[in-house]
């Protein structure tokens, strides 16, 4: 929570952070500012007071919607800076931001450094400032175990329901895809035909998939996966829009959306197969369904996630497949691990990796991921199931978005 | 150009570069990639020699699309540096990019950091590799200035095409909502009126202009622009979703749609007013549109871009507004600088700030805009013209993508 932020930088000894860059998909400045249209704005919070948010003066009223403690760039006279400088923007940029410090009281210490932006211009600029200020220790973390990701790691009922509200967005448009192909023609051939007549391309899904994300207000990353065949057995490959669409393929549809500005993700994957199955496909999902449905009858309050990733690689082990229990990089069977957070960042703690600690735990307030998967490309063919989960603070694990886990389609106006 | 990299690399004295992050919206590393959904990646280019581009394996088929020499992370043993690193995050991940460096030939010398990513993790990591490889020195550049931002500053024919197509989308959007705005109805007190007979709001503008671009395959960032009245003179204030729309206000509208997944850029704006316009207000549009004209006809191949700003500052104080040239951070006039670079980066190089050198040019292959504006939020009204223009290879500005500049769009079911 964002309440703990304090307590955060005590225990990393922290004496202050500073964020850089624009208040939208830039998840440190959203968490702090609730985003807006801020383009380069920065923020610099000292442990203990409250952060001040700079800004560009022509984004005053986007910055105000922060409620924050706001002081325009403009207080920095750009014109006296780039001489100043002789001319150097990256020195420019130091000296402002050295009064930045010294403004919010900043001027000794070890400096958290955060916010998704340009590498090149901050470490130049940071460069100069520790020499401009040589009593501050600028301070980097790996990006699991920040502050932020600590903080943003557990979401209160207002969090949980903006993700409820963006997993019903998924499971809405996830529907209007799953109607749209079982609503098709089909081809002697097995290809679905789109109302012209021609075939119906994995690309042309696509855009039915961003257009229906759109239509609701939310965003859609472009790496999103509807993907079939041999494309469904590669666990990130987006799918190849050129693709046929098929009866009887496996296909993976992996979806996350957004709220608008970069705001809090929903993470769903449904496996498909349309018309009928092959009985090889049959069993594999059945497998990834049943371990699914161990797992969710598993979970326990305060147990370490990677439990759970042990729990899916043993079972899988125990069918013949690959996985990373005893597989360095396998390229097919389980591939890759169960689960991740999910909030501001599509990939948040707590993490499910085996070799994670026992601080990645179903902490109450945590909101996870859990998506067992087989993948064998070389046959064609790709599986996984995934919901988000939030765990309530009674310690209930509650899906954020119900759906149908139906692997075959029927196919309204064809019959095998 | 892209191939000016080891020459620009050259003289600033850079041995070695490396890009970290996403290969989507994150313009270094999509312009070395072509882009493709890869989420942690990493390039280490040594100068003079071809770049390596270092992936995570699920990503292979995307990261293969590159056509760049590859090599996976799961050459760098994961649990094996997670106990070597005794369970550091940081530490493991500095010491796998060491081993990476090393494989790449790059053990000493200035190594330029670049890439749009977590600044944090970025940082904590190489504050360990700078320990573990003592004889490099890591570089960041002034944004504006930097190696990347002076290739990207010429384009070739083949990415004005790419931003050509985004011009033509965006004026196709822009024509659609002008459609929509017109054929409206208008109720007694001259708000608009959606189908169902409540007020069309400035909220329901922006989900039309988010579907209509998104049916066209494109991305729009959530800051674009389409406001009335009093935020029309707030620059980038996005439009309050609750306002109504009405006649005889004027609107700005801004939009800057992206191939998605953080392509080429195309940036735009017209001003409106629906019906009518006050006479006030269409004196202060023909003031823009009447330096926008006079820019139009005066670009010069290869004069400093802040010529222009220059010539813009003066013809509106010779009409009374306020401008960056004597005023110091003006609230209300002429608030901005004349344009900028377009391309990866919506702002890229050049600029045309007045206090920007002779290198910030018209020169052949850049794409800039021209966007004159005036601003009176206390009188409720703002004005904005903007193209985009790609300077050609023998010297002929072109606008990337025609509409008409017309004011006052006359209701279809209205008349005064």
């Amino acid at each position: 929570m964002k309440s703990e932020l304090d307590a955060l930088m005590q225990a990393k000894n922290l004496d202050a952070f500073v964020v850089f860059g624009h208040a939208e998909n830039n998840p440190p400045m959203t968490y702090l500012t609730g985003g807006g249209h801020v383009t380069h704005a920065t923020i610099i919070k000292k442990r203990g007071e409250e952060p001040i948010y700079f800004f560009g003066d022509m984004e005053r009223d986007e910055a105000a919607k922060s409620g924050l403690k706001l002081i325009p760039y403009s207080k920095y006279d750009a014109a006296e800076l780039w001489k100043k400088s002789n001319h150097d923007g990256a020195l420019a940029a130091a000296l402002r931001l050295e009064s930045m410090f010294r403004d919010a009281g900043v001027t000794t210490g070890r400096v958290g450094v955060y916010g998704f932006y340009d590498l090149s211009a901050i470490f130049g600029m940071l460069s100069h400032v520790q020499t401009l200020i040589p009593e501050i220790e600028f301070v980097g973390e790996a990006r699991e175990d920040s502050i932020f990701m600590h903080a943003m790691e557990t979401k209160d009922e207002s969090e949980a329901n903006r993700i409820r509200k963006m997993g019903r967005i998924t499971t809405e448009v996830v529907d209007k895809v799953k109607d749209f192909l079982t609503a098709c023609d089909v081809r002697e051939d097995e290809v679905l035909l789109k109302e012209d007549g021609t075939p119906l391309t994995v690309g042309d899904v696509h855009s039915k998939i961003r257009l229906w994300v759109a239509e609701r207000g939310a965003e859609l990353p472009s790496g999103f996966i509807f993907a079939i065949g041999r494309d469904a057995g590669v666990p990130h490959s987006s799918g190849n829009p050129t693709d046929l669409m098929r009866l009887g393929q496996t296909i993976v549809f992996d979806i996350y959306p957004a709220e608008a500005g970069g705001g809090y993700y929903y993470d769903f994957t449904r496996t498909w197969s349309l018309g009928y199955a092959t009985p090889e496909a049959q069993e594999l999902f059945d497998q990834v369904k049943e371990i699914y449905d161990q797992l969710n009858s598993n979970f326990d309050l305060n147990a370490p996630f990677r439990n759970y990733q042990q729990m899916t690689c043993e079972y899988f082990e125990a069918r013949g497949h690959q996985t990373l229990l005893h597989t360095k990089a396998p390229v097919e069977g389980y591939v890759h691990s169960l689960g991740h957070g999910v909030g501001l960042n599509i990939h948040e703690r707590p993490f499910s990796n085996l070799m994670n600690g026992d601080d990645h735990r179903l902490a109450p307030g945590v909101v996870v991921t859990s998506e067992p998967g087989l993948y064998y490309p070389e046959k064609g063919m790709g599986f996984r199931i995934e919901d988000t989960y939030w765990v309530r603070p009674d310690g209930k694990m509650e899906i954020l978005a119900d759906y149908p886990y139906d692997f075959v389609l029927p196919m309204k106006k064809w019959k095998k």
